[in-house]
């Protein structure tokens, strides 16, 4: 599953290739069907591609599993192409609960592509990563984001710091998530005015510089003996943090 | 990286080793080292090793990752033996706020595997589920959980209705996370007593005969288009709620 070009990409799997060939943004450039498998059997997915003449071709098994041998593709596969990073950071002038995520150099695919997951479901409004020096939009991250890269806009931008005062000029409050005594519980945070959330890398946290432009720091003080919350678990529970804070006032 | 027998496991990278060799529970069959990698570099990880004596192979570079292939071993590899699952409940009669997971029919071994490390940086006390029907422990379990698995308790029941029975004898609440308008959100649910958190499957949800043995039903509910989170996602969101109540209230 690596890119071929930086525009070209393959979702496998019903609801990824669904949520594909609904929206306008992308082309299908190829579906690969399995003959006899789930996809097949389901109608309104076989009629999406049938009634816009699709390209694609189907596969006897073996030949379907020798080129996608990865499991889960539930006999599908597309090829698109299309942009899904964008440059430019959307208006939230008037969106007064607005919440960003800004990823500091994650570098685990996987990672990246539940981050995306989590957020689209915890109503972030975008996701910015900075251009260089973090793990690159590929296939599987967009495999494992299950379609939610469709639906939340992932900002690539060229300074996360220029892109931070910017934000702060528009009303963001920036908040760190780092591993450190010196921060605040992760529920002491308000998370009702305009938030931006940096997320650090997995081994190294949050870049010094970039720590240094936030206005505070939370963090998730941890219980067990192992001591290591995986950076999308962390996520998910300051994410719905924020959105329990959110109803809770509404 | 399967399983070849029921007590023997192989599990890789500098922090899973130390987590296995520092445990009086597990016992080292044997452990490969890649010459030149992180891990030979670790003064108190080789240490742990020659001092105690313990079988060790070094490879050179081809050779290692010919047997480990998957990356991010950071050179070492662990093969050891032991109890790692309990047929036991341990007793909760003095934890006033103790806090239990059963995983009904999860099957993903990364999602088996993040739920152990989440639910331990969480503080819970065990993850309860079914001999049968469920992702079975295995080596990816183990490696994605780095290390949580040896301190929380693993625990194998044969049903987890009559274990919900005696659990509710012994002054739990039984909380379904399901997806359900009818369920209350997340966070309106008081987790500051004894509470057993119910999981289902990725793509069923709970069974009906264990939901119905629920005292309460909680939900997420999802913002965005997509509205499918991951389920370690979702158990991260409830367990921290979990904490933030608990700690609020201390």
């Amino acid at each position: 599953m690596n890119k071929k070009n930086k525009n070209s990409f393959t979702i496998l799997g019903i609801n990824g290739a669904k949520s594909i060939l609904q929206t306008e943004r992308f082309h299908s450039i190829n579906i690969d069907i399995l003959i006899g498998g789930p996809a097949e059997k389901s109608k309104s997915l076989m009629e999406m591609i049938f009634s816009s003449n699709l390209k694609h071709r189907f596969y006897e098994k073996k030949g379907f599993f020798q080129k996608y041998p990865e499991g889960r593709s539930q006999g599908i596969a597309v090829t698109f192409s299309g942009h899904i990073v964008s440059q430019e950071l959307p208006d939230f002038s008037n969106e007064n609960n607005a919440c960003l995520l800004a990823l500091d150099q994650i570098e685990d695919p996987q990672n990246f592509g539940q981050i995306i997951r989590t957020a689209e479901c915890a109503g972030v409004h975008g996701i910015l990563f900075p251009r260089h020096s973090s793990a690159s939009i590929s296939n599987t991250v967009l495999q494992v984001s299950q379609g939610a890269f469709i639906n939340v806009p992932l900002i690539e931008v060229t300074n996360l710091k220029n892109t931070f005062s910017e934000l702060k000029d528009d009303g963001f409050w920036i908040v760190g998530l780092e591993n450190s005594i010196k921060a605040r519980p992760w529920y002491n945070i308000d998370y009702n005015d305009k938030t931006l959330i940096v997320i650090g890398s997995e081994g190294r946290g949050i870049r010094e510089k970039v720590l240094a432009s936030c206005d505070f720091k939370t963090t998730i003080p941890m219980q067990g003996i192992t001591g290591s919350l995986n950076v999308s678990a962390a996520v998910s529970a300051v994410l719905f943090e924020r959105l329990r804070q959110i109803r809770e006032n509404n």
